[in-house]
């Protein structure tokens, strides 16, 4: 299957422009998080719970190649994809196109932390299960 | 005095502007911001200090009129002004210079929160003490 | 018919909140321009042709009243109608419901502007025509 | 010389934070533009007046580590330093300081582009001038 099948759409607002006429680039990490958003809400277990549930992924790392600018009024597609590394830490590959075309691609690392604790926490099961699901489909 | 003698700098950055050349308008509710937080530090009860002790000061309006556009690599001047309205609400008034020019003005309005019991609460008294001598200076 | 029949959804980032769990008061007249960019592409003039037409619409005013908060992962609709004033002015009113609970309503005021002149124009016939199509539905 | 002796301030704004109630991570990168541009300040090329000249410098790579979180009301000493590498290309590193505690590191990498001809450009002179002053100080 492909990698990628998580998928979620934005529209660039005038917001994300800047003076050069294109996105802004900080902004492609807001649209990795969205990528990550709609992953985890793919995977049935929405960020929203995980954090309810106790837990946060707070990122180490960050990473993002430029290929193509971005234009206001475009609708994107973002995508991403998860491997796991170890028991506390995940990297999460992402992408950005219009239409066919690449714009951008990257990375995130995030460590599970438990909340409470303030200290790195195992994924809980429900996670690696249902991400197990999603990619065992 | 002049009641806007609680003033801050700010750099505009790139992000700051869109592609009209210019910043873009939701980025002066941030500059408000910037001036509301000054003025709570100059009145020596910073906005950290005032959550530490369990109040909120979340906004019900907002409202800016834009007479000039601000660019890329200015150097604004933020001021803020407070009226309080009854014991649980703040009108603050926030202007925006480039040197002698007014470039926006405004202001929002606030009610102060118990944050644990969420519901609308009197000033503290330090806030309102800290106010009444700042103004009186 | 809805005056504000024009409406688009727009899902709320992590990156849109604030300390305080909500969604971040600028960020309100993000989605207010949201709602701006979908009314004039459901009039058919969309922004992006408007301003290679020559044309631009620098904001005068703004206004937020702030009703409810909103939540990282609310997947709101924000909706817009326009009231001409005069020849070069317009005002538009938005609206951001989450479901049948109205978050916030508020206005913004533009000024037409012919970009090479850099100042007032009138509203291109287009621009009325398409918006008297458009209400006259 | 301390290879990052350009540095600027930068007080950390509430709109700056997300729910988790630290900076959010995309704004980093918006702090490694305030250090660039302080940089070209420095420097005495101010990016406007790089613009103003023709040229532009679209990013085309990005990286951040985050090692400590960043708080609202925090006053970050943002630094940066730039190795060239060819005659179109420059990688520009990035430091966020709370005090002595480095919260950031990382960087971006950038093409010097001619602005009317939409093409990569040799970096003019006296960038290449300014920088060399500036290191040998």
């Amino acid at each position: 299957m492909d990698p990628f099948s998580s998928r979620t759409e934005y529209s660039v607002a005038y917001a994300d422009t800047d003076q050069m006429g294109v996105v802004y680039y900080a902004n492609f990490l807001v649209m990795f998080e969205r990528a990550r958003t709609r992953f985890l809400q793919d995977l049935g277990y929405p960020y929203t719970e995980f954090e309810a549930d106790g837990f946060m992924l707070p990122v180490v790392e960050a990473h993002v190649d430029y290929l193509q600018p971005a234009l206001y009024e475009d609708v994107l597609t973002l995508s991403a994809t998860a491997e796991f590394i170890g028991r506390v830490r995940v990297k999460i590959n992402c992408r950005v196109h219009r239409g066919d075309t690449l714009l951008a691609k990257g990375h995130t690392i995030h460590v599970c932390m438990d909340k409470a604790k303030s200290r790195p926490a195992k994924f809980p099961a429900r996670l690696m299960q249902a991400h197990q699901e999603f990619v065992g489909e």
